[in-house]
């Protein structure tokens, strides 16, 4: 797992990423903060939606730096079981709906074979500080995982 | 708003904590980072609950340092409008459900009369690594605060 | 400690800014996260430099939202004591040194009696991504609270 | 540079990783937040202090949880050019002075050629809530790298 590479990669339509546990994402009880599954999610979805010429920075300033890139509309999450300090964690996005204004995210984070987080992420596309059509170039990304995927 | 003391206040059974956002919280696109709000919510939370006497380092120490404490099990959020930098926020927590073993709370966080996060958020109690009913002097204060809330 | 208010006061030319001690600050050691006090600091230095009209968002909208703002230079920060969960800490932010182009802020955190964190921060301000001269009404601010202080 | 693995890797005495830039690292100023670079630093100690043996979670199991682990003293650091969104930088540890009760490492963040922060940091080994000589398995490895980078 630890062989993903920095940006992780795509296979067979889903993204992986392996995500080092450190001292920053753990609290005092001992496992892993809760708001720090986001944050490995967010580095999930950034990669995966990059592969395609989402280059974020570059988006944000087209837009003259006002608020572009993927926004996050709504999330459901469960906790299922925590992970702990030096642990190595994978990352598994996929798009389970894709449309024109926003698309609807799965992502899982597991520990070997454990599932730890499961979560739908819904994500629009934001130019402007005004929702848009999400750009042909990751849609089309995204619909074609999505077939490989399969279901 | 910001008249709520450090640790916020309790009126009608809802909790209220203003939190102003500061650099930490913000990301590049100008706004506040979507993990800032689960931040933001478990401090109301963490305050509400302290206030029966749950104060979690005593918590945890009577556990012999085995992971005690309120875990979230499961969260549903809408994210509807993006605060920004030096805006001054108010996390509003209510019990919506109080069983033997887990609590639903709806957490919202709004800005003056705009409601910008609403969400629904699971808890447990555990202690010694497993799940626990819930201490009776929580639940007790939580039940009170849902009949004063009514509905 | 719990009375200073949202936004901290000044007494004496000092800022002073209570912080509760949250899940988010810990790591799995059982203390405060080093960095954490980064953001601690950071919060004292905010509210102390929005008092005399430094509104960061403001500054930074009229540059056009090209960078404005205090940035950190360097900093020199001794870790003498650790907090834990719970805890209620004083941020004490005072200006050490006032020039045109930076400044030099001692900062503290205290638990009561005992003093945590002892730093020496400079920070310069930047706008439109170059360093400028602090904004005058910032500069007397710092240079009336220094007299304030003596020595 | 993006080669150098999930743990980054020790080449003549000095331990690189590389740590890509993502929203939760940026704020709304646009540039890296300085408390980011704290966390990226401490990525780079717990790496190369785990490779002789320094598993951080075993070091802490077996003090009985009593908060055990290289523990931060002090540190100066030059904040000198702000990363930005996406960009990949290397974090690079290396020992100045390896000592019975403490280590002084050298930790600087680049982008290309370019330095972008250069900071000194003290760490002491502690356990049980005090400072302990550092494990020498651990303060061997030091001081091998330490004469492999001469000087």
């Amino acid at each position: 797992m630890a062989g993903f590479g920095l940006d992780g990669e795509i296979r067979d339509g889903r993204h992986y990423l392996a995500v080092r546990v450190y001292y920053e994402d753990t609290d005092f009880t001992g496992i892993v903060y809760h708001a720090s599954y986001l944050r490995f999610m967010e580095r999930g979805r950034t990669n995966m939606l990059r592969l395609p010429g989402a280059e974020h920075r570059a988006h944000f300033e087209e837009a003259d730096g006002q608020g572009i890139g993927f926004v996050v509309r709504s999330m459901a999450i469960d906790f299922l079981k925590p992970p702990r300090m030096d642990d190595i964690l994978a990352v598994i996005t996929e798009p389970e709906e894709v449309k024109g204004a926003s698309m609807m995210l799965r992502q899982r984070v597991a520990r070997g074979d454990d599932l730890l987080v499961d979560a739908h992420v819904r994500v629009a596309w934001v130019s402007g500080g005004r929702a848009r059509p999400i750009p042909r170039s990751v849609r089309l990304a995204m619909q074609t995982a999505r077939a490989q995927i399969g279901g």
